[in-house]
């Protein structure tokens, strides 16, 4: 992977990259067309993380539909796909970890315990191997977005990160791999937690400084999903991911819900008027 | 730096980097000359990294002679400085540490916590920053050597790690910047623990499994040096770090010693017959 990059950089091409892991949705598809858009050459890698996966979390069932995944890479525009084995990308004796400390703690961070060091560690890894020009993230997973921006910054890794925007049914849902794990019905369900979300913006534009108000009535909307459970609704800081009292900067009204066999995250930036 | 790095790189001409604290003396030297020879162009950094002392350490003391170092690596024919200042490697906000687990254990680990995780951090950025294909590093630091590497592998950094060699003094010193802090009578005895190293090494060849034997005499060698105190002395596998009782597999011998207002390490390595 690193002499195909060498070479194209040699050539004087520049690559955009997009990690994934696999199971590609028209999320990632928004991804790689950008990506397309803005380099001579994309890469796509595909590899199911097992460090960021808890010990009770779905690693084992995540899909990998494999051949259906390069078809639609191809389709997109994608030049070439890193497809590395857990052997490779983990192998026995790597005792290395990346830790991306307080960003952290809030949100997903305290429920998946090893999960964003899994991540940054990964990532970092993809990133070495790939050696990209740019990479693309969804702002579906906000907090891992924030969390590779800092990576980045911090380890001083010689690619921008380009963040893209979470791409949605009409429905309001966000588009996850996870999805596949819901049945139609639970699906029409999991609509209401954009809704709940959009709701939430609307109570906090109009009353900035009632933010605990308005999370409270969020938090309601989402417990009233019948079948599902709240695992957090936040509203932080979206830079430093802190729990904020007030719409005073740019925030991220967050939450995470089970519902049946999936766990669904789900996120809304808001900018003070 | 990457600017540089990347132009270079896209006229096809490979970079050799010298990773420094400053205060260069010929252990530097030895280094930057066979980057020199190795690659069409040699970068050498100059930080002192805050992040690898602890809070009782001579982090405000260590030696800065930055016009001497210029003119040293001038004359060792290297072809750019990466000078940052602290603010612009560790600025407010950097959260990210990178953990080499496992190496950081033996010899010098459990006496400076945080040292190697300050030292991994801070190759990492200046690997990042520099984006050489080869980086040459010291053995007299064989532990920080066997971790960078280990950095290296786990992070598919896109470098080749050269160790190199430990140039000493006449009478056995190893070269050190913290040689600085010895008076004349001190550095004189500085050059027993060279000795001691080498008759352990003799004890070890002709007797491989009574390691334990030769290495109490190794203590009560370095014990004799009067005015010092020894911190360790240890017999450690040379790829795990960890302690062994024979010499079946490739060793190293290593200790440090502290001597008047210096604290000197060395090490040797040892195969067996």
């Amino acid at each position: 992977m690193q002499a195909w990059s060498r070479n194209a950089l040699r050539r004087g091409r520049s690559i955009g990259f997009v990690p994934t892991m696999g199971c590609l949705h028209d999320g990632h598809g928004s991804l790689v067309l950008r990506s397309v858009r803005e380099n001579d050459l994309t890469a796509a890698s595909i590899f199911v993380n097992p460090l960021q996966f808890g010990p009770r979390e779905d690693f084992g069932r995540y899909p990998r539909p494999f051949r259906r995944d390069c078809q639609r890479l191809t389709g997109w525009g994608a030049d070439v796909l890193f497809h590395p084995s857990p052997a490779e990308m983990v192998p026995e004796g790597l005792t290395t970890t990346i830790s991306v400390n307080n960003l952290d703690k809030t949100l997903c961070g305290p429920l998946r315990p090893g999960h964003f060091q899994g991540v940054a560690t990964i990532v970092a890894k993809l990133l070495n191997a790939v050696l990209p020009d740019r990479a693309y993230f969804g702002q579906k997973d906000y907090q891992q977005l924030k969390i590779i921006e800092r990576l980045v910054k911090d380890l001083n890794l010689p690619v921008r990160v380009v963040p893209c925007p979470t791409v949605r049914e009409s429905g309001g849902i966000a588009l996850s791999s996870r999805n596949r794990y819901l049945t139609t019905a639970q699906k029409n369900k999991a609509n209401q937690i954009f809704a709940a979300l959009q709701w939430g913006e609307k109570l906090l534009k109009s009353s900035p400084y009632y933010a605990s108000s308005a999370l409270n009535t969020v938090k309601k909307l989402l417990k009233q999903i019948s079948g599902s459970r709240l695992e957090y609704v936040e509203l932080v800081d979206a830079e430093s991911l802190e729990p904020v009292q007030a719409l005073r900067t740019k925030c991220l009204l967050a939450c995470a819900v089970r519902l049946g066999k999936a766990r669904l995250i789900d996120n809304l930036l808001i900018e003070p008027r």
